[in-house]
């Protein structure tokens, strides 16, 4: 029997849905969806680096994210101002996309993959990782052949999911309703090959035990396992990782 | 012979197509395309006024626009800065969409529509009006049954469409490449029923004949007429406006 | 018998009057009333191009205007706070004056044109264009001899004028007290040639018919041809446009 | 024989003109010109208080001034962007009119005196003083008779001058060109009887002499008092401070 | 033989020190020091709670933290410029502290905790959480007797500590230049009684290994059990936590 | 008898206490007090000079100074919000400072002195010079051997006093309870060789006469001298200013 809102097992993810097809002008586009979570995934290539890049005399490349909630996203419609929030997971989605990025295979080049989010129903910034990535190879996909040595630039490919404590029990993949309820709320970032990109489990109100700790890690791991499959499925082709199919 | 790049005719719109069923957590909910240009219109209903409409008695309600370009829209990538142009767009977007509106009818409560921008590729300003019209009326027929009176709500119906005066002649709904070299650029707002709601002709660079505003404010009346056609067709059911079949 | 509060038949201007010794440190300096609204046009020319022109081997010029409401020019009181409103008309400005200028002829140099509100009594973004043509045409004649070819920089001449429907009849000029209670209010910028910059006509409120939209037009091209004869009679010696004769 | 490069002697002001009848909305406008710096005054009156002062039960009055220089004031053209110069001016400008105002006098009233510099050629923060006394004089006598006992509202009057030390010379009332070469710039704000409001003395460069201090303390008081002869014949009638006769 | 540059265990912390009597007018003031590592916290009491608090008619407390670096705390100078990382701290150190507080024990009032960098060496953010405890008991104790039950206020003590992977090897509270050759970086926040308040794990470049994340939790709890015990000794008779002697 | 509330004669400084040995990474850092008010002061050097400076081909050098109020140095807590206040003061420290320094001695670099403010009793901004002297003289002294010859940097020393009248006397170097009843506020920033860097008398309400504005510069003179002297012997063997000896 189970414990969750939705019926899921403790260890279930959300079903995972994603359009590669969805408009727009960016090399890379991805509409990814968990449950209710929807997010706009573009991955857009500049033939620059950034200012602090440009004295070096061989300049490599650098990979940057921008998060954004669109006011349609929740109910009650949501203001478009900035806050600390939406930096802090800007920040975390940039430094996990970098982490499996050689910049010098990259060469002097930048890439920026915006998260706009669609709909909001908890999981936003892990989503915002897992179809990042896939917006990311797509976008260097599409550069001409001969530009980069995708082989070479991809070290790894990356996802990310949220685990928490809900009524004393740990759960992967919260939703919205319990995400608010939750006593811990965690998220873990890892790459196929089953290296750790950030760790994060956050006491919401009262402060948790190792146990639990521990729980929320075993299931994350499970988690990632499962996105991991999933990003290669939907890219295919596209998948440049071929000397991963043993460590996985 | 078409002298259009893309083999339209003079006073041919591009393909119009509406997608109703996007995942977001607004009432209503539009991505709307004319031809490449696809534009994210969402609805929201807040029940409570703008502060300089709260200290009447009966205040009556309200509409108001955003507009917004997403980075991925263009190619480049577009930054998220806010700039005049943006401001000056969102405020023609509210003015035509509170020309159709009772506010009486509509009791305190505030209409919030979101027009971001998926992919640009010329008249984005106009297809927000026109798309963002299909998601007020969406929001409205959501509110609970008998909290408003739609038929007094809405006085008419309101769409929009760009012409302008390429290569010398009228055209009718310009593409980016069309309005990258036009000579006029025109917008015109027009309800259903026929009536004016907002008429823009700017020259760009040269100032332009009576003879090319003539034929550009044919050519917009006509465009306006297909487009109720297509909103009506679209809302089905959810057109609220029964009593402007014979005057359309 | 006049429909209007001041007296003024339909298609009557206000009294317009200029001061072209202004105190000011700028080559043009003008400031012009039409009835009580007054503002202070002010040109300055900088020998250098905006930052987006450098890069181009033979820069050409640029005209630009900032528009700015003094706080005494309304009772109550006007805050210094700059809006969304004030961005739209300083755009409007700048696109007009442009229209009439050849920024090869220029040469890499920039006119700014500011537009500061002295008192508010309607009008101000038409008054704004058309006292910013005199203080540009003195700014630019103050250049040391030799500097430019006037003749060649100065391609027309142009005004603006606002129009509206009151109480259900087209009129001309608006006033403060007219312009708050109009249905429709429209702006025209023509050139002294006779040729249309810019056109555009807002539903204050509800929509308007086709014979509105047409009878603004006809009153705003009267009001043109006048203000024209009067900035020719003003600029005297100083008018550059020798070849105009004929055609207005 | 004169040692300032316009032939003034060194205890000499700048001719001084007022225009009273300048347009404007506010009910205290004064274009005022010391030489070729001219300052637009204008004095507003909100019936209200500012926010900190409404937790009275018996909210007393309160006078601030805004200080901004028009873009046209000097050249090459002043943008628009307010720096730290600006708000500590007007922070003196507010302090100086304040000093002679009894707020419980005043009643639940802001006067609020704008001070916009039309041209700029030094000296412009005393000017504002001088000319902003004049506009709230004027601003306070257009309230409606019997709304305020002005002979109690104002204790004095107040006017300010500039001195400075100049090639070892102590001057009066510097225009831009001895500003720039000045070695010491000071402002010297007084009241009709002759009391001090502000006295601020500045090392351009390299520290004074307490020679140099009271030389320049000896002219400022001189100008102040021939200002405040010129202040009380230009208000004329609407001077309020008719006890004042003796002590001038 | 140590594999750390300045000596130290992999599982030793730098020296601690801490000055509760340095000159503030906060009633908790607390200059804590680890190694070079200097933080001023301060904590001060207002007797309202934030807005969003205000509704409710039984208002509980409230605890919030700010963040600086003061510009010489680095060199060379740090600019004071706030930026996200400074968002993402202050708003890790707020969590951390609330989650030891009751608040409806703490009644409505608002504590803020200000924790400015005087020198920095690598584990501010940890830092700041350990010496703002103790500025926040302080603060509480300085009360007016009777206020609060601070054994009721007080769940439990917080303190946090660095981690992080460097040469392929764990260590215990990096300073600058470990931290900038880390490989992995870490933060732990427990209470006292051995609860986790925020795990955060984060590879500095490549991803890493689940033993070095189980190595660095290990160390972790061994610090924080260490400043613990340093932060009882510190606060001596103003330790608000008697019952948790046996839990230690 | 004393008429001052803490016992103070007249003229008498509050006890000033100086630590050089302030943790910081700033090579001048100064924790001054007087009486309650504290300065944190830190003077750092960059090898740069300000952008403005840079198309000289000869680039001097260039003094700057922040102040900031920290949020704990007064109670209730201060929020850190930047006012017009805080900029008019750090205008004063920096030109202040600037009055001593030889600026093509000095050569191509920036000292910055940050003052922030840990308490605040009053006379903050005087405090902010006589420490920002002493930590400017540290870091100038802190330079490498031969980089700069410091008799010829340091034409003098520069310290302040604030003085002011309360209840109709005179009285030297005021703590916050006089500055808060006071009529007069002034501050007096003079050099050790008994020269003017900057005068400033503020009527505080009421304006005051010419015998309160000398009884000021009377006591500030006679404050500034000990305040000198004290400088001196801090500073010890760093004092640069041997030519000075017999002058002060």
């Amino acid at each position: 029997m189970s414990i969750r809102h939705d019926g899921r097992a403790a260890d279930e993810l959300r079903p995972l849905s994603v359009n590669r097809d969805f408009p727009s002008a960016a090399p890379g586009r991805v509409l990814i969806s968990a449950g209710d979570t929807t997010i706009l995934c573009t991955a857009s290539i500049d033939e620059s680096v950034p200012p602090w890049k440009m004295n070096s005399e061989n300049p490599t490349g650098w990979v940057t994210a921008e998060y954004n909630m669109l006011p349609g996203c929740t109910s009650p419609r949501k203001s478009r101002r900035v806050d600390g929030r939406a930096t802090e997971i800007q920040r975390l989605i940039g430094r996990s996309l970098r982490s499996v990025v050689d910049f010098e295979a990259l060469g002097p080049r930048t890439v920026t993959v915006d998260c706009d989010v669609v709909r909001a129903d908890g999981g936003t910034r892990t989503l915002s990782i897992t179809g990042g990535f896939i917006a990311l190879v797509d976008a260097l996909q599409a550069l001409p052949s001969g530009t980069i040595d995708l082989q070479r630039v991809l070290l790894d490919s990356v996802a990310a999911v949220s685990t928490g404590v809900v009524a004393g029990e740990a759960v992967l993949d919260l939703d919205y309703v319990e995400d608010s309820s939750a006593e811990v709320d965690s998220n873990l970032v890892m790459t196929g090959r089953g290296l750790f990109v950030e760790v994060q489990g956050t006491a919401e109100g009262r402060p948790f035990s190792a146990e639990h700790l521990n729980e929320q890690l075993r299931l994350g791991k499970l988690g990632i396992e499962r996105l991991t499959a999933l990003q290669r499925e939907i890219l295919g082709k596209n998948w440049p990782l071929d000397t991963m199919d043993s460590s996985c």
